[in-house]
């Protein structure tokens, strides 16, 4: 990870890294640079504002942010910079989450936090959302896209077989 | 107003203005010392941090935050202070107010923000709940609110015998 | 509008064309490129394959799909593109719009539409939302993106002017 | 299986099979002919709208759709055929399956999705009422049905035998 | 309306009547026979039993039920007959149709009621399934069928034109 | 159980035993006639029918219904009879007994179901509010309810002296 | 209103008469003795105790309580009484009623509130429960309930008329 | 604990006795003085009404109260006193506490109960809240809550230290 990073994934407590390494595995399989930081909103809030408020210079194009209850995180780091934040609500608690996904989804006007998939799904799709941001940029990145696209097709068909394999039995 | 505010009342968005007027009510009829101020989490993080970090050697004894949505502002305040802070939701929205509900008082171990009434009753819930705070160092304050519980009780009474003289016609 | 659209606003229906509006007023604002179309997921789903499979090659950087109710757009869309879609959930209906959330924002592992606010200010934000990601490789829309910053901070020092003024009454 | 298929069911992943597998229980009861398929809506878009557009040549009668999360299957299905498609529900995940309730169910005018019930119930009733809708032209089957409906009758008299026998120890 | 009803169309109160109104509409642009009824699950059970039980005999095809609140209209039917029961929950009331949706469609293993869109699509969407599954055995209506989205693809051409005109203005 | 039953204790299926057991033990411990039946308002429709309308004649003073999901028990049972009906909704399924208790006490105007806790309270619950009822035309059952209130002050006691002896150590 | 009542209506303010006067109806109707009292659990919890304390040596044989919020009412009352208490949720507020439907119904093992439908049809059905109650010792009530339920079914009768005049049209 | 307590701690069951310890634990840490009694508001609500009414004379500075499901407690305590009090709404059962979030916050204008997070961070909120009131009149207090955030901080940096390590595996 020598190269400087293009997304910084934030998780409000390092209890969400089992779910963000998910993310992780992403960037590894598409070959994209990004560092990983525990920041809490709200026990290390000068953390937080120094990390978004430094992110556009030290070169991040993306910002992704993991947490779950009153999840602050995606909002305080949105106030802070100009970058785009792709929130992560993170499942788990009372509510199982819909706290997380209406503190990370509800902003207001003029501080948009673009949200994804509540659960497993979650930390998958925001890297993946990163990737679709930076090949923008990068076509190699872009090609690399469609060929997991296929990918996603081929396990389908894998599925079919599977399940008439079954049938005939 | 000419003397040190005892209670800080922050609200997101000037557009929360009518509500929390309710608040300011019961501290003119408690005779409280406040200040009023508008400060975004999102637009403005900058001044939330310096308000709430100040908060406590301006002599400031409770602050309360007012939002709606992804309400932060609870939150974020309660980030920078060892002041107690009481949410009030601001109901209304797609959702309702149920978001900000969940945004305001779903905050992690180590960070509360006591939160009142979802509605229209939560800006007087949160003012007299200061009262009470204020009331631990100021016998006056207390006795007040006896008289308060008083009144209250009143238009009880009051209530009942509309209803019974409803129902003799 | 002669130069090459760089985002596609696409709605389930023109009902939702008063809300997308807002999408417009932010892109105009910013002087980006966009085009808008009407494309039903149910209604014209060729279309819509049509639509997405054929958005990179057209030069398009970000889809966003707007759509209320069992809200297939986002997804639909997502299915057939490696470019970046961003779903607004439209609010209405019996439901309110918690339908078009869950159906836009629930997405799959390996398929996200990243969604940002139900309600009005959905439309704003998606349209935010892409100046940021198409600011990653324009540094004068990202000096213009500092600047609108500095424009919602002027706009809550307005309103705390106005509620001191009321104080002062 | 080698009469021609008259009931294609559909689910959006292999993930789907051990649910599913009690719609073909009943069809295998009701000696009525089916397919089975893994389709999913966003990463076998193409396959989607080919089977449901050639499902009415091919002589199917009904399409069954299962799927979880932002469940856009049954939508994608019955955008492209005129046939009846009747929506199962899976639940699971975050929201335990109120996203895919909610995805599935609300459907525009125009493009209907009768859904059965959320949870294990569903793909047994999903093929019970496939039944219902062959016996419109099938008296034998209409017959069976009849005979079902005694068997559901009996199960409960069962049920009461037990609960009797358990309260006389 | 002299030749033998099809469809029977049942809701649970007068009330329901302007809503259910555009089943009507959608039976007679069809040219489907069709019958409509005010029946109480709960009012008038034995009314219920007795319109279930003999609709078989009675040459109906379908049944169609609304009902709101605690909607128990399509699953007393459906307890009735061995005819498909397609349920339309009413919105409204305090819960504003949650109640209705879930007590139509939640039925136990066995005894299935597929219901529609809860809100103005439900009539309309539970119409047009009826026409659907009474398709199978008419190609004429079938044959209608494939104009009826013909025309609903024409709506979506218009509001697209619709919106442009507007851009251009 | 030679003397007539007072209570008539229903349940949908006999897998809600377990739980409706709960009842039968507040019925033995105020010594009060029961019987406990299985009758399901979908498999046994008529069943339920003739249960309801001839309790009254048989000397039944109280009904409870226990059911799940689409819990039409109760409203059926109510539809045939002038007795009070209690409901029970039992917890459980994927919406984890949301649709049993709005499908139990959201009956319209004029068919009271009086609905009980949802959850593991609920049996004990229902047979607590039979024997209240009951206990108006019994002096002798109403006493022993002012005996059960006592019992219930008792454990809160012991429950103060556990937490205060663990505290000490 | 001479004779001594048997029902107790209680309604946790003045704000919720004009909900509460439709259980006055039915009494009216029915010609069942009762009378009606504003006790607020929070603002008068010593007149709630009272009240309930006193109620069934003063002869009452049913309390109903109508209460919106946090609505502790119903529990407050029976709390001290052993008397059948009927809650009626009042709808309103920001979680329109939902909060009052479960801080309600949701009560502890061995305290029931049992509870009616949230909504306008709850003041009809908590009345006519009570009426229910009282016809277990009165059976002149018993025979006016059976001439009751007669008239629901002339009702539907008529709106059965209604709407087939309608289609005439 | 022979000093006067400043905080009374109070649980409606001593099955919330785990759950509450989390505020002993806090209290122990921070050195302040409490009790902690079980009362049920609604099986021995006289205990109530005479603990939250003698709590101001007895020295108590704040009562908190926890409690699940319809929990009144809050409510019941508040009514009967003019101290501060801190709700922690108990998750678990049926409805896994909105039920207790619901019935502990939705209080009534002039009755307030300030209520924490919903889940396991609440006893320590509802205790570090009280902390935070106690401070005001309490220099050291305050300081030893400035060392707690600091603590706070710590854990973030260690968690940061932890992940890091695993990234470079």
């Amino acid at each position: 990870m020598c190269k400087k990073p293009l997304v910084g994934i934030v998780m409000g407590s390092d209890s969400d890294w089992s779910l963000v390494k998910k993310s992780v595995d992403i960037f590894k399989k598409f070959d994209v640079e990004f560092e990983a930081r525990v920041i809490s909103a709200h026990r290390t809030p000068g953390l937080a504002a120094d990390y978004a408020s430094s992110a556009e210079e030290r070169g991040l194009q993306v910002i992704i942010a993991a947490a779950g209850g009153a999840a602050h995180l995606g909002g305080v780091l949105a106030a802070h910079t100009v970058l785009p934040v792709v929130g992560i609500p993170v499942a788990g608690g009372a509510l199982n989450g819909l706290d997380s996904l209406y503190a990370t989804i509800q902003m207001p006007s003029g501080i948009p936090v673009a949200t994804v998939t509540l659960g497993s799904a979650g930390p998958v799709n925001a890297a993946l959302f990163a990737v679709q941001i930076l090949g923008g940029a990068n076509p190699e990145l872009r090609a690399k896209y469609h060929d997991y696209k296929e990918e996603l097709k081929e396990k389908v068909t894998k599925g079919n077989e599977r399940i008439n394999a079954d049938l005939q039995d």
